[in-house]
């Protein structure tokens, strides 16, 4: 991974503050464990409301926090007065995920002007041990002067 | 559409019972509205708990119900013994999705023995009236002989 | 599909004149074979040069003509000083690609002042018959007064 | 990357011998420069039979090669007797493809039974230096007892 430099030095607090505005991740119990240049990470501790039928965790809820993970790993370099939105992602389900979190990492690949590409991965954390769950590739979009628009 | 002829008669049963098994589908307040052959409908009112940063409806609840609506849609086609697991879904996000409600449509595209290809599409409704804010392509993968493991 | 109304009337001529000047186009024997407001069809007739190892067309070729046929259905409603270019796009096989010919048509779902999204499908021609072997979904992004300038 | 144990040691000579069977990359011009366990290169020289009307790579040519790549990454890791099929793929075409030839690599992210998942990406190569272009992200299909049944 390229080294980035972010344009905002407050660009933790501006996540953060983004971050917790969004009723979904409460609802799903998720939390913003790190943000770096370039990356972020979410964690979402297991919970009977997070399931599909067989009680694992749903394949939606990880599509949720790898989108936002991705998300926020671009907003990290944009601008004070950028605004953020997702155009599109791609996830691939890899294996079932279960166990006490899961984990959703999300790295800037190729930061443009207009366009920012990211790749995501979430993975589920069975007795510490971390397993790939699933994989995505992401395409944002930055909006000049508007700044905060995530997803 | 081609029509479907679904290999099970029970299969709304079979659709309705799993749903209903599904916590994340409880926690977004997601209901099961309709379900045919090759086809599935949910609807999920707006609530504060769904939001992002800008009180919209987040991205990933939208991935979530249309991740689920294709997976029924491809699950009323299956054998009474066939579970279901999502392989991969890419979903385009083409309007902000504000409004009283979301629903979101999965159609089975392509059937198949071990795979099954579908689309779906989320629309919003602002006073009665629907514009769609986001476009999906999935793939599925029938399990056989191990009943209603979705995604 | 809605009804698009294109802003350059001569949009026709200009993306023949476009498509003209692809040389993977013309390598692969691909004919442009119909243009429509918000709409392109591209046809591929077999050859050996277009094989995978079975003597299928290669789903490679069958990429690049729906990705083609894709942008040129935003093409069409592109003003005349504007360019247009690939952001990324999805594609599931669904069936071997047999046959006298292919046959890709690209739609317009969602027409956008910076992103446009498309749908397409590849269908194999077989002793006259249309049979489906790929779907797509892409985003298009419109450069300002840069006209011409396909992904 | 983890480090992968192919079934069939002599994996080399059997991607070999089907990559030079395939008609499209022998009409595009493109080199198996090399594989190994769960990863494949392939290189494309420029030629103006390959371009887009401003006289860059066609993204479908690239689309053409790393979805290659990516399929032959998988099938290293396959037994003697498997086929493959490319499910299907997302490409992110992310900067204009010029230079004296492009490369694509592909890579196994989770190899499986039935499902494999990989990574790609395409750089160009202009005065020597390689540069991103293109990101991908693949389903490849085991075909069991049909060997050498690529995309």
């Amino acid at each position: 991974m390229a080294a980035f430099q972010p344009a905002d030095p407050h660009y933790q607090d501006r996540v953060r503050e983004s971050f917790d505005k969004q009723g979904l991740m409460k609802t799903l119990g998720a939390e913003l464990t790190a943000a770096g240049p370039g990356f972020c990470e979410i964690r979402m501790p297991y919970g009977e409301g997070l399931t599909q039928q067989h009680g694992f965790f749903h394949a939606g809820g990880l599509a949720a926090i790898v989108d936002t993970a991705g998300g926020y790993a671009g907003f990290t370099l944009f601008d004070e007065t950028d605004g953020i939105l997702t155009v599109e992602f791609k996830v691939n389900l890899v294996a079932p995920a279960t166990g006490e979190a899961v984990i959703a990492r999300g790295e800037v690949i190729r930061p443009g002007r207009t366009l920012t590409v990211t790749k995501g991965e979430v993975v589920s954390v069975v007795d510490g041990e971390e397993k790939v769950c699933a994989l995505m590739q992401q395409t944002l979009m930055r909006i000049v002067n508007r700044p905060d628009v995530v997803g």
